[in-house]
């Protein structure tokens, strides 16, 4: 995940407000943090299959993510060197490995933004579900709902501090630690641990079981890569204090997940439907009292920002993608309110079908999550070393080894994952992620062609004035009218009133009226026998093709919104037409009524 | 139900195209034809609550209904004489009640069209259901998947001819007495009449029960003004063939009903879940082979053309409400096709909701249906009677008599229908009539202030040109800011190009390339620090307060809809903040882009 922090930052913010080591920890570390609530349980769950046996190798394949942690931690420390101005995956490829790889990181970074909103709060609602069983039948109800406030805090906009983040954070690191020395000293645990359930046609321990609970646990690396985008948050020295914040957060989610694994061949927790195994760990070293609440809560709200930390990160990098013609340009369009809409309502609709399809259970999710995360990985660090082989600096054929051993780790972990897990799930990345790119090149084509036809970056011939026509609609003799050809009549010298003539109405009513009237304006009448009202003042218009056409529709624009119901509608009919069939440029007057 | 054949109907038809006897019965009898298919049953499913006894009354109850048909004959055979333009409640009311009169007959009119649909659709899938007892459970989706054909057809416009009725009609006509012929000279029912369900807590007959049948009976009534209302639609001469098509109505529909009343005697019948009596009485007549087929299928066919005049009467008087300032004149838009659209919109979207409240249930709508229809014969019939004291034509007081005596029958079957079926569904058309008069009678009042301020009927001052400014927004150094540039300079002297600022691009740049192009026109740069792209132009147009200030918004339009997300939405966002808080002429140009 990229971070959140772009968007608070502005240009002129003094150092002052930027963030030191602690800080950026705190801030930028809400994703790696959260997924110690699912990481751990994403291994046993598999491991369980082959009953005690298999979860006697939860501290094993915990081992092994957390030397690929060592390794990505290493590798990013360099990510944050070189690219001191915020190097996500998306920009490092498409620095060194082109655009066609910068859409495919850009595809998997999407992809991960998604799931990671759908993962945290399916595993808030788990860590409130194991803490409230009544709540247990409301899952996706609770997840929507969870989802749906989210959205809207994020669509209403929030002036996000980094220094919000230090206390949530804070509080939920100081709980997993107290869980994991508390338990650590304990003989055995406080609370009756559940039996394991029977468990009939047991797997046996074979490599691929190992692999798959390696895949599934490496859910619990995403999330390191949010320091390194963020670099431009810190204080002087930047890189220094990002690299350090890197590698603290390294170290103290590797503390975490090899305590909890400890833990949990210790008390012998196995998975249990309803309860998360963070909560059993946490029940079985605490007690069920107070501790235990403290942790399920903060649990819950770290949940809750870390699902917020991808509608600070999608819809930005939405807008740049959008600002490269990869994406349509609304995604760029923040309004009146400064939030990208589109992009926060892209992130609530596809993270909702998510959920519902998922009924909301974060064990299906999880799997889905790491895909997208190696495949950035791994082209983020094969970027880098092309970054070292062009750049040559002291020592960059060590450093190049180590980007490239990490690239060659997360590379082969993106095959096993996708390999291990394609039938529960998987696919619909493997699809997904092509589809993707290929939309987004799709955008860019057409862009580019549109580009062309607007002769962008050159400078067009200047512009000539022409003859021009306004073309005033009249159905009635009114103040509407009136105003409506004062408005024409201060526009151009040629005007003309034209009334598409209702075969139900009074006709000659009008006639006299505007006779009388005389408002010194030629009067056109368009008869047309299928009653139609767009048509006849399109086909008119085909004769004045060699001159500028205007065509100004005045409208009744009531002050209250549910008044909007007396409208009639026939400048919006008119103004379709118009719009689809001819090239006149059409004017809109409101006449405004008070209500 | 007024009819639908308003609407085929030009000025220039001759006469030969208009409607004889047999087709004008054909034609316009389709509403009360269908009653035939649910008015039995609802007499026998009151009755059967007092068992074997309570069925024997049947036939008195369909004697005292067909009696009130013969009044109500007679009645209507007088309107058309005194009404030969047509003369719905709705008229009639008007001409002679006064406009708050006419605004109740008007609600009770839309009230039975939406309820003539939706009682329709669910008779005629009753009669699929009956035949084929296995499509019982998809009742509703049945009823939504016929009501979702019909408004299709509708919306796509139907060049309906009265000629195609009279088959379908003709062959159900045939088909029942065919049913009630052979039915009365057999000795005992062909196929086996299904054994009475255990009745427990059986009612005695008392005169509430009687009433209750009468009342649910009622709804077999309805229709039978369709002829007065379509008296242009007639051969001359008009008045006594739409007099003898009427008096033909009021016989056929009586001997049906009465034929059946006698059959369901004689065999027997008492209601069973899921079959409906007609398709009982048909199969104890004509035994369960090809005849009983014929009688079912032309039922379901003969009610969907019955729920299919109501798509064409509704959008008619919701169009004349609507000329008349009662609805929303969006009601009288014909726009491109040639048909109300609303009106069937809004037809469609009522009568699907009763369908789902009801669960497709055509018992538990008939009853609702009688109230509407009493309230509409009741208004007609006394304003018959204001009319003869008004015009005093030669015998007038017997026809008084004859309309009076009809208003007293009409209006005490509308009280005793009421407060029968008050509890069972009555409340909601109590409910409604009130609140729909209510609501037009708002909309009248809305509208009368509207047309005041737009001075309305009277001769307005000559339009007066005043000193105009034309604002482009310009984003980019294009063709397509030329062309708009072009287009404003073509209109005015005075223009204006506007920059606002996006603080997130490269200003400079912009500049440099204007200043590079040189198009000879005002560059104003607005700049805002929240970023806002609407509010920056409303501030700076506020300046301009002392002339007619025309936006011209320059957009790419692609040529096809799904490029539409490639738009970006600047200028719809612009034109909906200067709508809302400016008086300026939006004027929207299209920069058309092949795809």
């Amino acid at each position: 995940m990229t971070a959140t922090l772009s968007r608070p930052e502005s240009s002129d913010a003094t150092d002052r407000h930027r963030l030191s080591v602690v800080g950026g920890l705190a801030a930028l570390s809400l994703d790696a943090m959260a997924s110690v609530a699912y990481g751990p349980e994403a291994i046993v769950i598999v491991l369980a299959a082959a009953g005690g046996t298999g979860l006697g190798f939860t501290l094993p394949v915990t081992l092994a993510i957390a030397l690929l942690l060592g390794d990505l931690t290493l590798s990013y420390r360099q990510v944050i060197a070189a690219f001191p101005d915020g190097g996500g995956a998306y920009g490092v490829s498409r620095a060194h490995l082109g655009r066609r790889a910068s859409l495919v990181a850009a595809a998997s970074l999407i992809v991960d933004y998604v799931l990671n909103v759908a993962v945290s709060v399916a595993a808030g609602v788990a860590a409130l579900t194991s803490a409230f069983p009544e709540l247990l039948p409301y899952t996706v109800w609770l997840c929507l709902g969870a989802l749906a406030v989210i959205t809207t805090v994020n669509l209403r906009g929030i002036a996000e501090s980094a220094r919000a983040f230090i206390v949530p954070t804070a509080v939920f690191v100081g709980a997993i630690l107290t869980v994991v020395v508390v338990g650590l000293f304990r003989a055995g645990p406080v609370a009756a641990v559940a039996a394991p359930e029977h468990v009939t046609n047991l797997q046996t321990i074979g490599i691929l079981l190992l692999l798959k609970a390696f895949a599934n646990g490496c859910a619990a690396l995403t999330g390191v890569e949010a320091i390194a985008n963020a670099v431009p948050s810190f204080r002087k020295p930047r890189v220094r204090r990002a690299q350090r914040a890197e590698v603290a957060l390294g170290g103290l989610l590797a503390v975490m997940l090899l305590g909890l694994a400890v833990l949990i061949e210790k008390f012998s927790i196995h998975p249990v439907d309803g309860v998360t195994v963070l909560s059993q760990v946490t029940a079985a070293s605490l007690g069920d009292g107070f501790g235990f609440y403290v942790v399920q809560f903060s649990t819950v709200v770290l949940l809750a920002l870390a699902a917020n930390t991808s509608f600070g990160g999608l819809p930005v990098l939405a807008q740049l993608l959008a600002k490269h013609n990869n994406l349509p340009h609304v995604f760029a369009l923040r309004a009146e309110r400064q939030v990208y809409r589109y992009g926060v309502g892209f992130l609530a609709i596809t993270s909702a079908l998510l959920l519902i399809v998922a009924d909301g259970d974060m064990n299906t999710l999880v799997p889905l999550f790491a895909i997208g995360v190696f495949v950035g990985f791994t082209l983020s660090q094969i970027g880098m070393v092309r970054h070292w082989r062009r750049d040559r600096p002291r020592g960059w054929p060590g450093k190049a080894a180590l980007n490239g051993f990490g690239a060659l780790l997360t590379g082969l972990a993106a095959i096993v994952v996708t390999a291990t897990k394609f039938a529960e799930g998987g696919w619909l990345i493997v699809v997904a992620l092509p589809v993707i790119v290929l939309a987004m090149e799709w955008v860019h084509r057409s862009y580019r062609r549109i580009g062309e036809r607007l002769e962008l970056g050159r400078t067009p011939a200047p512009p000539r004035p022409d003859r021009s026509l306004v073309v005033v609609p009249v159905h009635t003799v009114s103040r509407l009218t009136r105003d409506a050809l004062a408005a024409a009549l201060s526009l151009g010298d040629h005007v003309e009133a034209v009334h598409v003539v209702d075969p139900d109405e009074d006709q000659a009513g009008f006639v006299d009226a505007w006779e009388l009237w005389h408002p010194g304006v030629t009067l056109v009448q368009l008869h047309d026998e299928r009653r139609r009202l767009g048509e006849p003042l399109v086909e008119h218009l085909r004769k004045h093709a060699d001159c500028h056409v205007f065509v100004l529709i005045a409208e009744v624009e009531p002050e209250h919104p549910w008044q909007r119901i007396l409208q009639n509608r026939r400048g919006a009919v008119l103004a379709r037409a118009l719009r689809r069939r001819s090239d006149a440029v059409v004017c809109r007057m409101r006449f405004r009524v008070p209500g």
